[in-house]
């Protein structure tokens, strides 16, 4: 049994947030990016169309909630509260959901009622600092792909491959299968109107190329 | 005794991650932000100025690697060589300088040549996407800091304090001390020349606001 991620942001602010939040979401295998509220299509125009990732979205927090529970997914909300455990101690238990705050504030008392049980990031600056939403995102991803390799394999410490080193500008040599789940995932975005697809000239062959161009 | 860390970017090409890069440092307690070859003072501007974190300028690597080895400092690589362990194996022995690449490609043979050892980032999606600097860097200091907390406390594991939570636009309550260690660095920092301090009026009490405007 695989055990899926996704990350929830509701109302996100910073359109480039957006694009490296996928660009991480890639990296560590997550199975959608969800958008609740707030969905400004063409904030994102070509960054995120061309991913492997799939964005979906909802208007209320109460349907990204009961989306996630037909998927029998426990949500994990990024936060600070009294119960929050650290990160780097995987409270977890099956496929999760990260309910992570618009950039900024933390989450609202209305999003941490659709939360399940609550992560942190410890900090060792003196706490005087927050992190930047998709770090924070990141660094929790990091810790539940450890997880779910684990979980797949009993008990068993393994640790992840090695990422295939990449040339100048991320250009990854594309296989059939991966560029046909990558058009399927375009199609669906598409017919999902999420993004802008009208004459930007972006299918150039190099797609991840062309969605992380903002590093 | 204290373990100390380090961030070390050589020709860094994007101002803003700078800002970002600034901003996860202070959260995971890095002593010094040193910036190789590449200097740009004003694409920084009131970034950084304002941070807890000290900045450090180098004009080669080697004059980097010879400032670190005399503070007895590992210089660790990011980056996906033959020999890298995965980050969450934690190599460490003592006070630790990562070396991160510039952005969009990794480590050069010149910046390998400086490094002690390697680490990477195990990913879970393929391998086919990379992870923006600053999100790279984060990951590997989060887990320096519980290294070097749990070395500083014998063997037992403890988990850092929480960040404490912050309002809206990560207002933080300063005290005397936070905002006397905060001129010396900004003193410091000026002393060298490191930024634009004419008259752009960022002397405001807020300063951490000031700095982490991009999130």
């Amino acid at each position: 049994m695989a055990l899926e991620s996704y990350v929830v942001v509701h109302n996100i602010a910073k359109r480039h947030n957006v694009g490296t939040l996928a660009r991480s979401a890639t990296a560590f295998g997550v199975s959608e990016l969800i958008l609740v509220g707030r969905r400004d299509f063409n904030s994102f125009g070509s960054h995120g169309s061309t991913t492997h990732i799939r964005f979906r979205h909802f208007h209320s927090l109460q349907d990204a909630r009961h989306f996630l529970k037909e998927k029998d997914c426990d949500i994990c909300g990024v936060e600070i509260t009294d119960d929050a455990k650290p990160i780097n101690q995987h409270p977890f238990k099956k496929s999760t959901a990260f309910l992570l705050g618009n950039e900024g504030t933390g989450l609202s008392a209305k999003e941490c009622e659709i939360c399940d049980f609550f992560v942190y990031i410890p900090q060792y600056g003196g706490g005087t600092a927050s992190l930047n939403v998709t770090v924070a995102a990141s660094i929790v991803l990091h810790h539940f792909g450890g997880f779910a390799e684990r979980f797949r394999d009993g008990n068993k410490f393994i640790v992840a491959e090695k990422p295939m080193k990449q040339g100048r500008r991320n250009y990854c040599a594309e296989t059939e299968e991966t560029i046909a789940e990558e058009r399927k995932a375009r199609r669906e975005n598409a017919a999902n109107n999420f993004f802008d697809e009208t004459g930007n000239g972006n299918s150039s062959s190099n797609l991840l190329d062309a969605l992380f161009v903002n590093d």
